[in-house]
């Protein structure tokens, strides 16, 4: 396996670096290129994602990002110049973002909630492709638009891929979230192509919830969800929720897919990085590990993915209440897990 | 007083009934016209905002809706054939939506979080503008567009209404939540007009979020958010989900102002018209009375609205846990101790 590694800022680093020992815990045989890309690159040279860096990414199985950002770099300009570059230009159209509640984990809602699902966000049109624009710009008539492009190419296979993950899954159950009510012009597109592909899947069941209303679910009865398929912004928002009510954002893992296998995947926490307890050695290596579990289902390596999945669930569910512990010892405790 | 009632469908004219016994018991002197508008109108006749009707409200000073919509009802015709066009023709740019959660409120969350806060919704603009369109429907080339519209005029108004609000109260706390890293055009108009404006308020602290963190504070930290000022569809997301950490949206009140008093502004639950319970004298119609103390309060009787606030919050604590009561029992409780 040849990974490309973007460590990153602040916790990046010290996460990544247990992600790699609990990789290598499992498939010995890694080899691994580092890219140094992010805030201190930024800060350094101005740099974003030169074009050779790019070229040499495409050349890997798969790329393992930590974390980038700092306080210091204006908003936006990593987001843009890095992030969302890299999945456009890998074609990274299915954002995949599991949110479990594992057992022994504290989550924010009261009572118990059963929450295990798996949402498919587009991530390569929508309102995220920078359209639009202003005009009469710094006056008082200024007028800004974003326009959300969405086309059948880009919902049906992120929508397919949904259904295959469903139709893999016990509960076999697919939600569109959208807001077609408002939204007619890309909710007839997405509800069109939701219809038209469960044809094909006769056993999976489909259910369709507003995105107003799919909030309101994710605190009083996540349990409805199975697979959700939304678009790029909305699946931002979902899965932020999501991840908040199954533990917080510090146990939420993300693989940034491109389904076709043209381009190498890109496998990331959803946390940032932290600045405030970088180098404290107190990050939280588990949804970087996650995240490793999601690149290796994606390589074909089911197996080795579910041993690193369970071995979070042993250490979710055992870990004592309120200690976390020092990020090398989860993940020497996870790598020892994971390849016991 | 001059009222227009649009009681609607299922609970609505249910919760209506009761929200005008509690207005009848603190300002004497109302005179209501009611309008049967809803999807049992458009069922019978194929109407769902006939101008003879629009202009006829136009006539009041303000207008209480109740709930529309049955489930026979396609999705997005009432929407946007009634309520959305309501909002649009009535300049309602302003869409007040307070969440607090009331003492003896059970809420979703573990702990005692402390929620009050208020979002100022713009009503007129963004996402819900209907602009955009169809590219080769039903084939395989299919794109949809959505178009964001957001001018400057239509961004002031409802920011610095956000900061007179946020000024009369206690914390002086403004957050404008947006997506200004990714939506970049109507980002920069914003972010922008909130600097501008809080030049005027230099008294009001104000803050930014991201509106996928924003998914998160509301269950980990709501008490962070004072006032609230977003975009239509960012309004829409962020009120269902601190409608639901305050006690669900059966509790939730909202007000679409049109703050320069041209056209009535229109009061209603944020609650539907729940068809499962209609007729069972069991809806909840506490969310109608709380839209009544926005409308006292925007009608410039803010005594009288803080009578009806206080009488809703005393039958909040004190009532028996676990039981709601009849619909015109709590009315009859609220309006007695409304006028009392
Ligand atoms: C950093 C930002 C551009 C990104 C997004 O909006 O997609 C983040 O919020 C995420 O969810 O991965
Ligand atoms: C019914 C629908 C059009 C409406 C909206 O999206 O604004 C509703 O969700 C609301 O929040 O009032």
């Amino acid at each position: 396996m040849k990974l490309a590694v973007i460590p990153g800022d602040g916790i990046g680093p010290e996460v990544v670096a247990e992600g790699l020992k609990v990789l290598r815990g499992v498939v010995p045989d890694v080899e691994t290129n580092e890219y140094d890309l992010g805030a201190a690159r930024w800060h350094r040279t101005g740099e974003l994602l030169p074009d050779s860096v790019l070229r040499e990414l495409r050349e890997h199985d798969a790329i393992l990002l930590g974390a980038v950002g700092d306080p210091t770099v204006p908003s936006g300009i990593l987001e843009r110049g890095l992030l969302l570059r890299l999945r456009f230009e890998l074609d990274h159209h299915v954002n995949l973002r599991p949110a479990r509640l594992y057992p022994g984990v504290p989550g924010p809602l009261a009572g118990d909630k059963a929450i295990d699902l798996v949402v498919l966000r587009e991530g390569t049109e929508g309102p995220y492709v920078g359209n639009g624009g202003i005009l009469r710009k710094d006056t008082p008539h200024e007028i800004a638009t974003e326009v959300s492009l969405n086309t059948y190419f880009g919902v049906e296979r992120v929508v397919r891929d949904a259904f295959e993950r469903a139709a893999r899954r016990p509960r076999r159950h697919l939600t569109l979230v959208h807001k077609t009510n408002v939204l007619v012009h890309s909710g007839q597109l997405w509800s069109r192509v939701v219809e038209e592909v469960s044809m094909e899947y006769q056993d999976v069941a489909v259910a369709y919830c507003h995105m107003d209303a799919a909030m309101i679910y994710l605190v009083t009865d996540p349990g409805r969800f199975d697979v959700v398929v939304t678009d790029n912004l909305f699946g931002d928002i979902f899965t932020d929720l999501a991840a908040a009510v199954s533990g917080g954002i510090g146990l939420a893992a993300s693989g940034n897919l491109d389904v076709s296998r043209t381009n190498p995947s890109m496998f990331e926490p959803v946390h940032g990085s932290a600045p405030d307890i970088a180098g404290t050695g107190t990050a939280d290596p588990t949804a970087t590990v996650l995240s490793v579990a999601l690149l290796l289902d994606h390589l074909g390596l089911p197996e080795a993915a579910r041993r690193v999945e369970a071995a979070v669930a042993f250490d979710l569910a055992t870990r004592q209440s309120g200690s976390v512990g020092r990020t090398t010892a989860i993940g020497d405790r996870l790598a020892a897990l994971a390849s016991s």
